[in-house]
């Protein structure tokens, strides 16, 4: 059994999703680990981590379609607006979907199913520098 | 420390949400490690996996309705429609619910409070074969 | 290799979010393990775990406002309402924010961000008490 810790440094050019398969991927590749699970965890409250269709961009337009829905910019009934109308919006849309994922690890791989893509959504409108930690446990 | 890993092939009929508790719980008997945790993922982006209770059906009748708002089939706002109109409410209802969940491993079983269950959430309406890997980690 | 579990025993005051960062920490440290994950999971369907911002309560607040949208208490449509008008929207609230949280292990310490913390949300209206178990599996 062992235990495998990275990070990578992403910088995203606001609001919308980055696809980092291919950097998970690698990274468990390195570990050298067979047999596991890879937790992928984003050390933010303003940004998430989902696993969604790698096929079809516009899955991930209407992603923020409803996005937009489910936790509104600029909303009257916020109260923490500090940093603008994409403030709450964008702890809320964490909450909803979430810091981190993780995929089981088989013969060395990601066990992905034939569609299936790791982003890095970012919520707020204004670009940041975001800090995603890997870590692969297994044997 | 050791690691266990098995798929679960399911066949569901549409859209409804089916109970895998029993067949998760017995690979983690099945697997010998005493204390850790059970991960379970689908591999697949237009179903779910859920914590739940599991007493009364209603609840995921219920939850249901409430997805239908959350991500109603046949938006007009869509972009992503190529399967029909249950095709990106799926996807989105997958995102929301997510495609994991994990479960603390004690004394060799699934340490879940009494109203708790493992459901596989079917969001398509028609009937699909699904995969689910079952990852346990620990000692 | 090793796997530390222990349970935590929280005494909620009805709806709302009490932070548990630094008894997960303090398990953490006692655990020994030096890089891993730390699994963090509440054995009840009608609270969650969620992490979110640590630093201006308000951002908790406006996710209860939130809440109430993405699923209303006492809805006409449930059909789940045996304990009131809060029930099926706990259910419904656990759901999508979810009933667990990992975090990485690195340096023997939790790896968040600097705004980051783990929150057991109570989404029932009266005070519950909840257990949440956390493992911590690494080296």
């Amino acid at each position: 059994m062992s235990t495998y810790q990275r990070s990578i440094d992403i910088q995203t050019r606001g609001r919308g999703s980055i696809e980092i398969t291919t950097q998970v991927g690698d990274l468990v590749r390195t570990s050298g680990i067979v047999t596991g699970v890879a937790h992928v965890f984003v050390q933010h409250t303003s940004c998430s981590l989902m696993i969604t269709e790698n096929a079809d961009p516009s899955v991930r337009r209407d992603l923020e379609t409803l996005a937009q829905r489910w936790a509104p910019d600029g909303d009257q009934a916020y109260q923490h607006d500090n940093e603008g109308d994409d403030d709450m919006a964008a702890h809320a849309r964490s909450v909803l979907t979430g810091n981190s994922v993780s995929v089981p690890v088989g013969a060395g791989e990601l066990l992905f199913g034939k569609w299936q893509g790791i982003y890095l959504w970012e919520h707020r409108t204004s670009p940041h520098g975001r800090t995603v930690v890997v870590t692969v446990v297994g044997e």
